[in-house]
């Protein structure tokens, strides 16, 4: 299969072959589908580090709310109600609204995780997933190592990820936090993870909380407490890292720890402060950037989602210089490209080829003095066409199904709000 | 001419008759044009309390620069090159963005006023419109009461603004800053605004630095000294107050002085801190939100600055439940409309009919749990149909002539770029 992106502002004609981009400025070569790329520019899909997709059922749903009362009111209890059907609902309506955006790859954690692959793989889009793993320290299956029960279902679900699905679906572990998981099961995903080569996602330091009662418990901080259980490696995207001190930004450096920035999430959630970029960055942290679920953002636009760390991180190091348009754009492509190993992130030839063409001929995108500025400062609707592994999931913004999408994915979140 | 939505999902049927709603949830009255409205909902259309909308032009022209770097190296020799034609094409388009993304008034200052006046009058939108006033306490007309040639150029564009054009252009007067007028120039407009009963467009407390010069110049803060010399009222729109004290805090409180906040422009420049809604929303302050030019945001989109307002405010405050969505989206509303005494701003009977229609069948709008949540936090790009006055200025997204507007603003921007 390939396909020619013919004419495009920046980079000329661009053919694209077996999923790769084959090479840039060519003729316009023979191939088997061809779309007129003239006044859209050619840029990387976007990455978003860390979400859980099927939340989307819950967008809008409770806003506004002390932490707490938002967790333990509204959303874990309907969360205990959702059923497959209903993460398979919310995870299509999730991948909608990403390839309407531009995002091409997402790294998912939430329940009923072979559900969602199934959105994922019908939706042609490509996920790192992962189920989350909560272990709260009982033993249901004895013994002195965590909830091997938990561990047994883990590494099921790892299998049919990988055995039943195809290549886009990339499977990973999802150990949700050090205040949810018990230290043996946090040591067993680490282990797990070393010997079937598989990314984890986990959430790390979203809230001072967080790190008051590590402390209490353990005399370490988070970051500290996981290097000290032999958590940390390259294969770790760690959300949030709101809540660190030098020493832990060293840690990460000194392991290679990919951080996932959800700067959206922490202000709305109300956090207590801005991640430190500048810190993380000149230690020379892989930092990308993740939108959280809907029920905190309350959407997956990754372009909003950019303006919110490059702002945020303006008006906090009361600096605009800090995190230029070109950084960020950096963030939300290569880096996160980086963090999940897709190979794609960049137009050269050889990457994945994950892109899309971007609509100059929009209100917000007139003038073109700068193409970076634009995307990230100007338009967060500018996404034209979506192309996954060669694949074309939107022309036009037109996607295959969406009216069906909104309309079951609508049914399935009354549905569910009323069984509260 | 008469107008009725059809089945608008929140209201029914809605009527407008002379620029009005004259009725809601009423019979579907034959009417002179009918929309229908079914699976849209009805909301005042959007008031942006502060832009220069002409700066589209310079959209991505600098970004990311020290502030004293972008305003004199970039900014100001651009602007001091900007011709009539350039201003007309820049608000064109700005009027453009604006009837996309549902703003129905803002309230502008910039050079070459009757320029935008005419782009205004044409594009239908309604706009409080200003001539920058700047007076640098030369005296080119003699005396001791300020620049008297500025003075008297003031009033003619007053002049010329009510008697040429339509009644949705709305003369004010805009001395710009403190430290860009003198005392005598600023006292003139209050005086001058009383007498023709004008609203006053003004910069006040942008920066740190703004307070700190007032002080060592006239022994006051700005907002002390703006209330000694006579200037304030309740016809004052005063953008940005981010470095406010208590005390100027109820003096803007006593004068009725009427607030817009400006969210992104002060993250993106940052300016240091964030504004203090809760303690001007305690003192009883009309706050409304302003986008700022698009050199500092860069788009003119006032759903994305209400959430941007919304997030700053809770992460600012350390509190989730800080200026909810509600609250949000009458500041965009209703807090706008009053500022600008333009009789917009709520769907009621009598209300000016400056309304919007916002497509429910958007991936980002669905689930529709809550429309205010969906509104201010998930979707920049639902407005389907923009009404100004009773008339119809966008329907299914379609503005007219709107590819001869991006042609012309794009060709008038390169070409300014270009005589730097």
């Amino acid at each position: 299969m390939s396909l020619l992106l013919k004419n495009t502002e920046n980079y000329g004609n661009v053919y694209i072959e077996e999923g790769r981009i084959a090479e840039i400025d060519c003729e316009p070569y023979d191939s088997d589908a061809t779309i007129n790329a003239a006044k859209r520019a050619l840029v990387p899909g976007f990455v978003n580090t860390h979400t859980h997709a099927a939340m989307t059922l819950l967008r809008g749903y409770a806003d506004d709310l002390p932490l707490l009362t938002w967790l333990s009111e509204w959303i874990w209890p309907l969360e205990a109600k959702m059923t497959g059907e209903d993460i398979y609902w919310g995870t299509k309506l999730a991948c909608l609204e990403m390839i309407k955006t531009g995002t091409t790859t997402f790294n998912d954690m939430y329940w009923h995780v072979l559900a969602s692959a199934n959105a994922v793989d019908e939706m042609g889009i490509r996920s790192v997933m992962s189920n989350v793993l909560i272990d709260t320290g009982g033993e249901s299956g004895g013994g002195g190592g965590g909830d091997r029960a938990v561990q047994k279902e883990t590494e099921r679900l790892t299998r049919r990820l990988r055995s039943d699905y195809s290549s886009r679906v990339i499977p990973a572990l999802g150990p949700h936090a050090i205040y949810t998981v018990s230290e043996e099961s946090l040591a067993w995903a680490a282990d797990f993870a070393r010997e079937k080569d598989l990314l984890v996602h986990i959430h790390v330091s979203e809230t001072e909380k967080e790190v008051s009662d590590c402390i209490e418990k353990t005399g370490l901080r988070p970051v500290e407490y996981l290097d000290r259980i032999g958590f940390l490696g390259p294969n770790v995207i760690a959300a949030h890292c709101v809540w660190l001190n030098d020493s832990e930004i060293a840690l990460l450096a000194k392991h290679d720890v990919k951080v996932s920035h959800n700067p959206t999430s922490n202000m709305k959630l109300a956090v207590g402060r801005t991640m430190d970029y500048p810190r993380l960055s000149r230690a020379g942290v892989n930092v990308s950037v993740g939108t959280d679920g809907c029920a905190s953002n309350n959407n997956l636009n990754m372009l909003e989602s950019a303006k919110f760390a490059s702002l945020s991180q303006k008006a906090s190091a009361n600096d605009p210089t800090m995190l230029p348009a070109r950084d960020t754009l950096a963030m939300i492509t290569k880096n996160g490209a980086e963090a999940l190993r897709i190979g794609s992130g960049e137009i050269k030839e050889g990457a994945v080829a994950d892109v899309l063409l971007i609509d100059l001929q929009l209100q917000e995108m007139v003038p073109l003095h700068n193409l970076d500025s634009n995307l990230i400062y100007a338009s967060h609707g500018c996404v034209d066409t979506t192309i996954c592994a060669g694949s074309v999931l939107m022309e036009g913004r037109k996607v295959a199904g969406e009216a069906d999408i909104l309309k079951k994915a609508s049914e399935v979140a009354h549905d569910l709000a009323g069984r509260r």
